[in-house]
């Protein structure tokens, strides 16, 4: 048997409790913690609901290393899959540590105070992972995750030599809001108003963020949802795959924008309501970004009304057999759809179904290793293969479209 | 000799202050009184500098009769000034009658939390203020106080009969932020949010609020500013106009707003930040527009670096000897002009001036009676007079162009 334990109980959190307890003969025994406990039970009785299974809940501050310790010396899991925020990802690391057992996240940890994306603090655990023989698996989400499995496959399978990779990811979804985030809006804002950065000839390159006039973005023509503009931006992915993918010269993230959101973020930017830093009012100190996201819509709570898709993929160029080629792998995801299994939005499904993957991966021995691990290490075929089984069907075709240069 | 308490120390209690200092032949004795004691010193301070003239000063709670009473009673002063908050006016009020003295404001009593504007609270005073012998003179700032009074002028020189008035309010100044609120940005934001209504054959008629596509707008071609969008208001001095002007079939309060301004206004009514109620934030009660206030410019600020005018008058229509006429009287204002003269923006100087012209007529006796006065009222010719004197000349203008009907 294997019990896991998943702490975080929001959108994706959500997805990922109900796919493995549709693998109950894999995830024997599923416990789910978060600092709401009454927020595990609403997930604790969908999931009864929906497949039958028994959930155990707790509990949690994923700030705090002690009661985390306690509570997987409790449960005594073989993998705690972490779904809770990026600040945390240190904390539930060292508590896995502490007692032994295998991690997963989908997420790179980010200092609370700086919106500073980037893997070196969760790097820097390799030794300690590896000295105990546990196996830390980072960024197994969609993007970064599925994405990175892509590449990972396309360098296996498809190219002898991969130089170029563009991600592509759009979301042309509609939640009927005026303004949403589709993920934890403080994250979210942290992520589209930072500088923009991509990966070229070995080094970074920087260009205005998403929200200036002269920030960089084209049209691209997705499969299904059509021309959407798209945005350069910064996406932790970017830094494995430049280091994992050999001989790679240029790497870069796309993300698509409507004029109205990206007006909504300028204006809450201008006012001051995007800063993450302490202002005092009325004598406390009061994070503005913190109270936006308590007056924002809860993510979790889009789904709904949610239609249209997302859009997610890489364009992928090189060469095969001493010939050029671009390949284009992608997956569609339908946010109705995805609702109709799990009672969430696309875009925290498409989140929490591969952490669960990952997950299985680990609990079966499929991927194993001692030490830190970004999923483009690992071999990407079984992996491949359960995004089929799973509800991200994949699809791979030439490329004929422009990109810029 | 009058003494006189000003209480509140915003931009307009620092015009105020600053112009009954530059008259101390009648305002021999000037206290200034407000919350924050150190906003009074920095004003005590410049007019020292600016007229050579030393002002007390005190702290008081507006919201506090007693401490109003205290400070009052300390003061003995002929007429208290406030320019505090509008949700003040009352207390203030009170605290006047218990002392017996006179009392001005610029802006009519809003409850706390509601956006509600109307003269009930206030004119439900009438028979204190007769009784103890006390004037009360309500809204004598610009909008409302010198707009009604020209329209109270036209009453008394131009028209045997008017018909209709349309107040137009153009700001084409520019403060060089983003987005800031040229007075408290909550009473700004709940003044421009509510619903519109203006004043037809007896009734108030509603329309959309500002923020919403239907609203009623047109462009206006103001003098030296140009063509201007000016958008259908409520605005308070309707009220007390409809009641006081003879005959008067139509009202109406237009105000000129730049798509960037509602661009920022809607979004930050579409996230909540404009909502006058309490959130429940990390254990304290958070009410968004207090907050959103605490992180645009202080109002008082943008005066250093605001450049161009605001022009306000009233087009008024009607009759005299028989023949039907249109006539236009305004005043523009220079915001770079009145920060040179008082350190403060044109809109904080226009409703300054006025206030301390108000305070003039009564301390000298020119305007008197027991009771609450709304300015239109009283004898409009020494005002205007006072106006051309004290820094806002007046100009009439036979009216040409064209108004929506």
């Amino acid at each position: 048997m294997s019990r896991i334990l998943i702490i975080g109980a929001g959108g994706v959190g959500n997805v990922v409790a109900k796919k493995c307890a549709m693998h109950s003969e894999l995830f024997t025994d599923i416990w789910i913690a978060s600092r709401t406990l009454a927020k595990c039970d609403v997930i604790k009785k969908e999931v009864k609901e929906l497949c039958g299974v028994d959930l155990t809940t707790a509990r949690v501050d994923a700030d705090n290393v002690p009661e985390l310790v306690d509570l997987i010396q409790k449960c005594q899991p073989k993998l705690v899959i972490n779904v809770a925020l990026p600040y945390q990802d240190l904390t539930i690391m060292d508590a896995c540590l502490e007692c032994g057992v295998h991690y997963l996240d989908t997420a790179n940890y980010e200092p609370e105070d700086t919106a500073h994306f980037e893997y070196s603090w969760q790097w820097a655990y390799q030794e300690k992972f590896r000295e105990k023989g546990l196996m830390a698996l980072l960024g197994c989400g969609f993007d970064p995750g599925v994405t990175n499995i892509f590449c990972a496959y396309a360098q296996k399978h498809l190219f002898d030599a991969i130089e170029t990779i563009d991600i592509l990811d759009c979301n042309a979804g509609d939640h009927g809001h005026p303004f949403a985030t589709n993920f934890n809006p403080e994250i979210n804002i942290r992520e589209v108003t930072q500088v923009v950065r991509h990966y070229k000839d070995g080094e970074w390159v920087e260009t205005p963020p998403i929200l200036e006039d002269d920030c960089v973005h084209f049209s691209f023509d997705y499969p299904v949802a059509g021309p959407r503009e798209s945005y350069l931006l910064y996406h932790e992915e970017m830094e494995s795959l430049a280091k994992h993918i050999k001989g790679l010269k240029r790497i870069r993230f796309w993300m698509t924008f409507g004029q109205p959101y990206l007006t909504h973020l300028k204006v809450l930017e201008n006012v001051g309501m995007t800063r993450i830093d302490e202002v005092d009012f009325e004598g406390n100190k009061i994070v503005p970004i913190r109270f936006l996201k308590a007056l924002l819509p809860d993510p979790g709570s889009l789904g709904s009304n949610y239609t249209g898709k997302t859009v997610i993929g890489c364009v992928i160029r090189g060469d095969k057999d001493n010939k050029p080629q671009s390949k284009y792998i992608y997956n569609i995801c339908d946010h109705t759809e995805a609702f109709g299994e799990v009672q969430s939005q696309a875009v925290s499904y498409t989140t929490g179904v591969p952490a669960m993957i990952g997950a299985m991966m680990m609990v079966t021995g499929t991927w194993s290793g001692a030490g830190v691990f970004n999923v483009e290490q690992l071999d990407p075929d079984p992996f491949m293969e359960q995004l089929n089984k799973n509800g991200l069907p994949w699809q791979i075709t030439d490329f004929t479209g422009q990109l810029p240069e």
